[in-house]
């Protein structure tokens, strides 16, 4: 195991009604106040916005909102919403939503603490600081209220980068199961595959002897497995929609993750595709994520073995292991079809013909990516060559 | 699931040679004279205080200094550190050491900001505020380095008693597994049982549909299986060790346990054995644990099933349950032997004609205790009589 450092300060107030508290919570962290950011119209048609508007008033807090965020969240909004923060004296942002909401509430939070442009931050600048961030979630996937991490694209080039800050953690994270039983089943399968795939980025390391780290990362994978059809055949079903919630949270606040050298080259290899074909994030891993895992499998087929076996609960081939590796890969594919996902190119919606763009634009030229398995340009155009043409 | 609120605001550093930044957290957190709390001499013996007391020194941070926290900590210095707290101006707690001292510094950060008898707190009052706590860990067992909790025996009647606060929370958690490295084989199986008890108590709930938890609690079970026994056999695999002790944090500070009912009976009947016989607490729970197991078991055989397949690799009996649910309580049973704990009375050093004392101080009186078998005076007795005369 390596050293490492592991802090997760977000207060998590978790269940039925608990997006009535917002205001409390707010008051508790310090805002006096709030931009309430916010998505489409689902959050504003199901009353979720007013309810939240009601828990601000009963505190005495007053509120400006910015709504409008996007999948895959634009530079555009960021920039207005940084605006706004600096013009009407905002000291605490309400982020009401998925991923997409509470990565440009992070954005607008660390921009309106900085004079320069906040597109520094996702070109390699620290953030030192941002305004605290509350979250009210609305989808489980990005785990993006339980980490430091935040997306965006920039429009132009539509390029999509991601950066990371202690800063950046919410200070509460509100999370009832309820108010993703709205979400249609697509999205929802989406946000699973979005939350393993946080898991096996973690899960297929080089650092050996990292027994509870593994066990965990498979405790995660094995509740996805048993809860993701569950709530595609009943989208009301509370008790699957909770553990999966709170499972996207544990996937993604770093407690499966710390001690161990990761990789998120599928995760990297995926922006390019949601960034060109505007797809969900999650469907472009359902596709990139088994390819990837197809083409690095022989690094340590063993690893592979252990995830095929304890996961999914393949028959070990002692003969030959490697049979037993491809198998869980299969059953990785079969189970992401089985929930509704696009396993190809095709069921995607992405072309073939498009991989030396996508590479392209990956940015990697005659460079690696570091990870499982060091990857050259040429390596990810195999990987999107697989995940154009593959089958169950 | 049930609703529920999750909050650890526990920095950790883990890892080799954490233990000299000591200094540089306690000023992050703002401590500016500090008082080292430690136990035994092995802690100054080993060079460790001198480490500590180092890496204050570099910052520039005056302290004072008190040992001799035995096991089962005493009220008698907690006293003593109240009054050195309140004399010097105290404004920041470092515990250096196991579950014992870490816990006697919570008792004293609660106790210098209070003006009455801090026995007040493990006797029902809640603590609202503390002075701040930091911990470097010597000793993986008790989990107190991530958890809000701490359990003191008062000497007069040696009554131990347990409080639970946010306030008690460390700011932050240096832990190096090589300083646990010189801990003799029983005092690690202690320990190791302890972090298993942690997990269990939490394991045996009466909420259903909670796979989360369930499979975060059978990671941290299964890793202990694994890894307790590799130390055992040789005390300076770091590796192990390390699993070992952040296996001990996840176990306690809350997150595989929330959402659910929890049953800390078996905590609550050891303590009187503990008390009673100033034995190690980790030995206590070895004796009790799988004996309130048997006690229970039929209340819900399936769930014993379950940790005995998933946990300990046992083979379902279709045909008959029961079975496995026995072979999993006695695959512990063995475990806990095989890593050298004590299974009943005469081993751990207890008497079987005591059980009406150890009864009666529990304090149940006519009532019950609630948990995942409600239990009367009556019901505890009879755990103590399978404890007295437990075999493989």
């Amino acid at each position: 195991m390596e050293n490492f450092t592991f802090y997760s300060p977000t207060y998590f107030a978790f269940g039925k009604g608990t997006e009535n508290e917002a205001g409390k919570y707010v008051k508790k962290f310090g805002g006096t106040k709030v931009l309430i950011h916010y998505g489409g119209g689902s959050a504003v048609r199901s009353g979720l916005i007013d309810r939240v508007k009601t828990s601000l008033e009963q505190e005495g807090l007053p509120y400006v909102e910015l709504g409008g965020v996007m999948p895959n969240p634009r530079s555009g909004l960021v920039y207005k919403g940084i605006e706004l923060c600096k013009a009407e004296g905002v000291d605490f942002l309400l982020a009401v939503g998925g991923g997409s909401v509470i990565d440009s509430a992070k954005a607008i939070a660390a921009g309106s603490l900085y004079d320069g442009d906040f597109w520094d931050f996702y070109s390699g600048k620290h953030i030192e600081k941002a305004l605290p961030i509350g979250v009210v979630l609305t989808i489980a996937a990005a785990g993006s209220e339980g980490s430091g991490d935040s997306v965006i694209t920039k429009e132009e080039g539509m390029l999509k980068r991601g950066t990371g800050s202690e800063a950046l953690r919410a200070k509460f994270s509100i999370m009832n199961p309820e108010l993703t039983e709205s979400l249609p089943a697509y999205q929802t399968a989406c946000g699973a595959t979005d939350i393993m795939a946080h898991v096996f980025e973690r899960y297929f390391t080089n650092t050996t002897e990292v027994e509870i780290t593994d066990r965990l990362c498979e405790a995660v994978l094995m509740t996805m497995v048993k809860e993701t059809p569950r709530v595609i055949a009943d989208p009301h079903n509370y008790e699957a929609r909770a553990n999966i919630m709170w499972a996207g949270m544990v996937a993604h606040n770093g407690i499966v993750g710390v001690g161990r050298s990761q990789d998120w080259n599928s995760h990297a290899i995926e922006h390019e595709l949601s960034a060109l074909y505007d797809c969900a994030h999650g469907a472009g891993l359902a596709v990139i994520m088994p390819s990837w895992m197809e083409f690095v499998y022989k690094h340590n087929v063993m690893r592979f073995c252990q995830m095929a076996t304890r996961v999914f609960g393949c028959k070990m081939n002692f003969e030959d292991p490697e049979v037993t590796a491809k198998e869980g890969i299969r059953c990785f594919r079969r189970f992401l079809h089985d929930i509704g996902m696009p396993i190809n190119f095709e069921e995607l919606g992405a072309k073939e013909e498009d991989i030396p763009v996508l590479v392209d634009k990956l940015g990697l030229g005659d460079g690696k990516t570091g990870g499982f398995v060091e990857l050259t340009s040429e390596d990810v155009a195999s990987i999107y060559r697989i995940a154009a043409n593959a089958s169950l």
